[in-house]
């Protein structure tokens, strides 16, 4: 296989290098072996059909590479497969005003496709902590959401069109960024969220939104989280929301000792919501807020009266995980119906506290999107490996929850290798034979990211 | 399989007599033979499945009905097929206010929905002009469009789960309902658009939206339709709009005479747009609109000062299918990327009049979406069939200008029986192998739908 793909690209792109297959080979995932057999940066489309082509002739398999900020191993090589990195397919290929959108390579960084929009007047409005080095063919592969999906959607909602290269080294450009196109099944949709299991994205037609209007950001305090659905409708009917986040007590405690930062209200309270709405509906927003404590549901609130204000109240939802990070948190990214949120957390919170009475939970999430991030934080006392140990204790119990309500094991890090022994909590046997079906149909051969998604 | 049926089923809800099947064996399509063995009303998921399974035990095929409002003979049974239809199966089942989706059975008519969303202070924001006899299920098994798809998307977009029954007769539940779920291929968006050959849909969580605010409406006229995305990327910077349609003078001119109404506007153009924006953004429209006269773009506009003049300058688009009804023209129903849309027009109004210049073409679309509905008038003096042979010898050319563009033959309608022969001029021979794989995995006995989308 290496030799071929020395015939294939010049000596510059591919790599076997240690150091270059240790920082290719994974994602920011840390539990799996690294071991790819080498690495290799193709510049053109061919140069992709020629490598998946010569896979299938060799018996190799290949795994598509990104940014690498990945949670749950999809990107990592731990078994002697070569790694097929976009780096250096960065580029934008074009964009037109009247269709609003703009031909991505793969490679192009999240963060360089917002600045691009914003340089047009237009938004990229699909947002989240990994921007910066995450690109569009690995936010495609996962269908990445992130902090504005209540406003905006998930990354599937702004892919006009998709350009792939199959298991078997096919070319197929679907959909060519129509608005409309009732021909058959919609191909497209099977790869956004396929996780590099039935081939390659090689180019994207990215729809832009119109530009966001300034926001307010709102910060109020709960007793009851059973509340928070009343509160989150109470909002709707007044304001349009491009977010409404969660966190704990204990999650705010952590990122306010970590950054130094005040508290939002004076009083603590257990739960607290974050919200943000245009600008110039202030009015709306505090009526529903007063309706709010006048039902005894939320105890007090402050609203962001500058933009350097809203980032601070953004500071404390987003500081978070930066916050826990040294206490190696066991984290689930899990979604539930938006009304089953408030019985879920319950449930799960019960749960830990019966088996694991030692170990802190910090939540926080995406409250409109039915998303919870759960955070088993590790106590200091105990060793990492016994840690892990019982955390994976922990999942089967947790799953059946999940399953319990019809939610989804894994909201938006995917399945990869961390969830792929779980996915029949969120899947039945039927669905995954059918998934089979259509990988064997793309990729016979299983070339593409062998073991992930299933074994 | 009628016995079978029988069994399955009370004798109320098993047909055979030839007025039913004459009925239901056919959408709005008038150029299929019709003759189902059978049309069977199921009322509950269980009695679905059991036909199904027959159906799959029998060697019978069956036929999912709606609405029967379909324009491509989708749902046409012209061999000896069993038609199910879904007009017991038009319950709502739930809404929840927190999720915003609403549970229905397939059989719930769009414009109960509409209703529906209307009672609990939301909108079902997808509306066509056949809304008031299509149901959900067929919605779905289409992927309707229609004429606010420039804001609202598809009905693809407003899908949070679906229920369905494969082929085989096997029952999954995609997507729950779940905003964030990345646990795999996404089969919920197969089935949206399949158009009833991977199996039935059986029930369906629909998303609701915010009640659209007052709008307000505006026809302009152009001499050059060249100019028209021009006219749409200036006033996409201003306001946002919820249509964006367009129609020639000739379609103009049908409806005014046909309904006996006034023209907007004292001079006719060579073409229209008709657009509509928010209540409130009317200084905002009106600059936009003043820049795209200063730049010779447009002559002359009106815009409504009421909600009644809002509807009569409505009724000038939707009134043209009406109006050239009694030319039984010859329909296509075609999309380009927007920006191609004037290219695109040109090479049609050039190949039909060069190759047929006894043809009057009556143009009207969604240029928002890319989407123009090409209607050939039957000239006075020709017979009907001649007509129709003439027009079918202009299809292979008219999809190679379509193709020529990577667009798509069918925009809105889908294939069903009348593009079917046509579908490789909008997907690739490798496209049309993977859905045919699709097919086998979801349907291996060929039950769904036969001869529908593929032959």
């Amino acid at each position: 296989m290496i030799e071929g793909l020395r015939r294939l690209l010049p000596s510059s792109r591919v790599s076997t290098a240690a150091a270059d297959l240790e920082v290719w080979g994974r994602d920011w995932t840390r539990s799996y072996a690294v071991n790819p057999s080498a690495v290799v940066f193709p510049e053109t489309v061919d140069e992709v059909v020629a490598i998946t082509r010569l896979a299938n002739a060799e018996g190799g398999s290949l795994v598509p590479s990104g940014g690498r900020t990945g949670l749950s191993g999809g990107a990592v090589a731990s078994h002697g497969e070569v790694v097929v990195s976009f780096d250096r397919m960065n580029r934008i290929l074009g964009f037109d005003p009247a269709d609003r959108t703009v031909r991505c390579q793969p490679g192009v960084v999240t963060a360089a496709l917002h600045d691009f929009a914003e340089e047009h007047g237009l938004a990229y409005p699909v947002d989240f902590s990994s921007s910066g080095s995450s690109q569009i063919g690995g936010n495609v592969a996962t269908n990445a959401g992130g902090i504005r999906v209540i406003r905006y959607g998930m990354t599937r909602d702004w892919i006009a069109g998709l350009t792939v290269v199959t298991g078997t080294g096919e070319l197929l450009t679907l959909n060519q960024g129509l608005v409309k196109n009732a021909t058959g099944y919609d191909l497209r949709h099977l790869f956004i969220g396929s996780e590099g299991t039935l081939g390659f994205i090689v180019e994207a037609d990215v729809l832009l939104a119109d530009p966001p209007s300034p926001s307010r950001v709102m910060v109020i305090g709960l007793e009851r989280f059973a509340d928070i659905l009343e509160v989150l409708t109470r909002f709707q009917r007044s304001v349009t929301l491009s977010a409404f986040e969660f966190f704990s007590e204990l999650a705010l405690a952590k990122v306010v000792a970590h950054r130094d930062l005040a508290r939002p209200l004076a009083t603590p309270t257990a739960f607290y919501a974050l919200l943000e709405f245009p600008a110039g509906d202030e009015q709306e927003a505090l009526a529903a807020f007063e309706d709010t404590v006048g039902e005894g549901w939320v105890n007090d609130g402050v609203m962001s009266q500058s933009d350097a204000q809203a980032r601070s109240l953004w500071a404390l939802r987003e500081g978070i995980t930066e916050s826990i990070a040294q206490q190696t948190p066991y984290k689930n990214d899990l979604a539930v119906r938006i009304s089953d949120v408030p019985a879920f957390l319950d449930d799960v919170d019960r749960y830990v506290a019966q088996h694991y009475p030692d170990f802190e939970i910090c939540w926080f999430g995406h409250i409109g999107d039915g998303n919870l991030h759960l955070n088993i934080l590790k106590p200091a006392e105990l060793p990492i490996d016994q840690f892990h140990e019982r955390c994976h204790a922990i999942s089967p119990g947790l799953f059946e929850l999940v399953q319990a309500r019809g939610g989804s094991i894994s909201a938006e890090h995917g399945v990869g290798l961390l969830k792929r022994d779980f996915l029949s909590y969120s899947r039945t046997a039927a669905e995954i034979d059918i998934m089979r079906a259509v990988k064997r149909a793309l990729d016979p051969n299983g070339v593409m990211n062998p073991g992930k998604l299933f074994a």
